[in-house]
């Protein structure tokens, strides 16, 4: 095992914070990088050493040379690429590789080939892992080859980018009328995004729920999983509230859809943290939909529930540690829930809010953690995520474990409109009680969402720029 | 099982609010009460209700007939005494039973049996718990007397308040000369602090280490220990930074003091949540030394390696479900470490800090938990305990737990001096990371701890005043 005394975050904001924490814990030196607009963000602050990549807000972010320039000039040892950006940029990892500079993560190769949703999906059917039926990509079709193609697989269909991932590049097709357009701008927003345009097709499974198994595997053939989590909760293809493990499925589903998930991952040779996502239909079939071949959004509610420091392990992994871990080692405990708060006015359909933060109080005490990157007198950059915070609560169950998240929900004080309330309005459905729910609830649910909404305090606008007392006070309203 | 509504608090500040959360996620309305100093405390502000009890900052939350009368006035169904206060009278247990409102806590003849310290001794040795050798209660002796008996124990002695607790009325003695003085010191001090005068001697065991164990019993007789802590790290008496487990014992030992402290607890038919505590010495004989029947100031490193709010589970019982763990089923996974943070010049004696926080960003993300009753502008009153906040980590290893203590003490920033520079120098000394430290350790490195802290950059009043820019900036120094 190598010993890693520096690492570059190739990353901005929450994800950039959590890491240097993981850095400071294990006595290895941080160094930030950030564009102009992102000067004031609190991972530039907090870390060792800060270098700037440029004054576009995004460009820098995705400018692999720059950024290998900036590791070897600063002697890094190693380079952790957060999520989004350049994470699932097998270049980059390759760019790594070349430098002799550890990537922390997979192997190029197997970003290459997970991340090119074509070459997984062959891949897993080679390995009898189920996949929803679906082509290769269609970007070498005339529309009309694609429509007899639609027909057949019959509608609904999804069009979803080659190299896509976060809810980019995907367009659901219901009817024939509707698929030349879509087709045409899901190709447009995946060449914007993502530098390529490639484009495939799948059966859209109606009403599926989101479980995704996290994965984690060394560099000597050991790999795991660390049990599910449930991310239905979502908007436009958004991940909005995820939990850990999923309230609605039987121990035997989940010990099999582990045991596929462990499998796909070896298919791969996977090494490092991943994800393997699954659509599961109200059949309880499942089908293999994507790994993630990068730390998730939503890694906090898994290292809750078994006690793992997952940023940790991957920096461990990379440095060549053996896993210490095997399957029967983790024993997840009670249950975790992730709400992800994002800076936007949900009564304006769900447009950003920018501006500086006057007021901040997040929740504190017992069951409660917060990840995030703001502080108060931050001012919110217009150019990114609208993601504020992840607030993630645990419990022995799941009924206190809902309550523990509203409690710490009503606690969370800033005055910059976001969807706390909005939230509060999801957790309090039956339905989410009751812990069943699909990858609809959210659309099919949206005017009574918005509707109970309404009723909570923090819309009132003159109560949200108030001072602190008032703030304060606020909670014991609801 | 009964339906608890409504609970009034009887305490303030940081166990207030700690218990206000635990009300929230049952969906139990909060009651708190506050003297005129304290109007503007967190507990205040954030319970559902609130009401005065008087102008004097101590005296009314240690008027037992005024609390029962707010109790009764705002129908509270049940009383949380919390810890200090009158958590230990057991004439407010009493009061509570009087007028028919549940106390959250043991029943009353228990609290007083073991709150009389010299009944504990005799009960614990007439059920064979061992104890230091010592006396009943000395105050009818002549002084005399009292150096015969000294001279038969052996120096040094210990004298204690027989209604003590939390460091206060005791008095070691380590020669003939200083045994009147102290006598009488301890006596006065025992009154002005528990209205009872009564003080007995023990033989004072060097260097031992402090071990308790928390006790959970329902109204049925089904009693549990949720493993123990080690509170070696204290000064003055009282604790500074407290671990869970104790990493310096073998599992042997921790099973049968585990099972010595579960026989105690059912010695004196213990019900909801307590705490034995242990004086261990370098041979690993252990000795009982006190029971607390209460809450503890140190509980959460518990609920963060066994996974069990110990308030909501105080609420339950004495709302009288029956305990649904066995004592296998307490599966502790890790290591916790909490740090009290007050607000004490270390450089001149540890006198109080008093004043306006003007700056405050308490440490979050991943392993940390912050409870507290501070914010940001809220004024610091100087009648009440100097402890500000408590911070805890977990981790995997006391090693990794260790380095998140010092991350997230780091990160915790306020602009009034307080004692984070000191912990930061205790933890990083050798004994704290080897895990192996006695009672005395703070006194006999005080010097040594001093300089360390010096060292420190937040020791350099211009920064500690600075603004936030700076003030997080601060961070990467360390």
């Amino acid at each position: 095992m190598m010993q890693i005394y520096k690492i570059l975050i190739a990353n901005r904001a929450e994800i950039a914070v959590r890491i240097i924490r993981a850095c400071r814990d294990l006595h290895i030196k941080s160094v930030a990088i950030y564009t102009e607009p992102d000067r004031e963000c609190l991972h530039v602050k907090i870390a060792d050493e800060a270098y700037q990549i440029g004054s576009d807000a995004i460009k820098g972010y995705l400018d692999i040379a720059k950024i290998i320039e900036v590791a070897k000039a600063c002697k890094a040892d190693a380079i952790h690429p957060g999520y989004g950006f350049l994470s699932e940029n097998y270049e980059f990892a390759k760019a790594c590789e070349q430098a002799n500079i550890v990537f922390i993560g997979p192997k190029s190769e197997v970003i290459h080939k997970m991340g090119n949703k074509n070459i997984a999906r062959k891949l897993m059917t080679q390995n009898g892992i189920p996949i929803v039926p679906g082509t290769e990509k269609l970007n070498s079709y005339s529309i009309d080859e694609i429509k007899t193609i639609a027909e057949k697989i019959g509608y609904p269909v999804i069009l979803k980018a080659s190299g896509g991932g976060g809810g980019r590049g995907i367009r659901v097709v219901y009817k024939q009328e509707e698929l030349e357009n879509a087709f045409d701008s899901c190709k447009r927003e995946a060449f914007a995004y993502f530098k390529n345009d490639e484009v495939f097709m799948e059966k859209f499974v109606t009403n599926p729920r989101h479980i995704e198994f996290q994965i984690l595997g060394d560099n000597y053939g050991n790999i795991i999983h660390l049990c599910e989590r449930d991310c239905s909760i979502q908007r436009r293809h958004q991940k909005v509230i995820e939990i850990a493990p999923c309230p609605s499925i039987s121990d035997n589903l989940r010990k099999t859809m582990g045991v596929t998930a462990v499998a796909a991952a070896k298919a791969v040779g996977y090494t490092n943290a991943g994800t393997i996502e699954f659509l599961l239909d109200d059949c309880n079939h499942f089908y293999f939909m994507e790994m993630n071949t990068r730390i998730q959004v939503e890694h906090p509610i898994t290292e809750e529930i078994t006690g793992i420091d997952l940023i940790v392990r991957q920096i461990r992994i990379a440095a060549g540690e053996i896993l210490d871990l095997e399957q029967s080692d983790v024993k997840p405990r009670g249950f975790a829930i992730e709400a992800r708060i994002t800076a936007e006015n949900v009564w304006k359909n769900f447009t950003p809010s920018v501006g500086k933060i006057g007021e901040y109080y997040p929740a504190l005490g017992p069951s409660v953690r917060v990840d995030s990157h703001i502080y108060k007198d931050y001012t919110i950059p217009p150019y990114y995520d609208s993601m504020l915070a992840k607030l993630i609560v645990r419990a022995t169950s799941y009924d206190l474990a809902v309550n523990k998240l509203e409690r710490a929900l009503k606690e969370f004080t800033l005055d910059i409109r976001t969807t706390i309330p909005f939230l509060i309005a999801i957790i309090r459905t039956r339905e989410f009680r009751r812990g069943y729910f699909d990858t609809s609830f959210i659309e099919t649910h949206l005017q009574e969402l918005l509707e109970k909404t309404q009723d909570h305090p923090q819309e009132n606008k003159e109560e949200i720029v108030a001072a602190i007392a008032i703030a304060l006070e606020k909670i014991k309203k609801g």
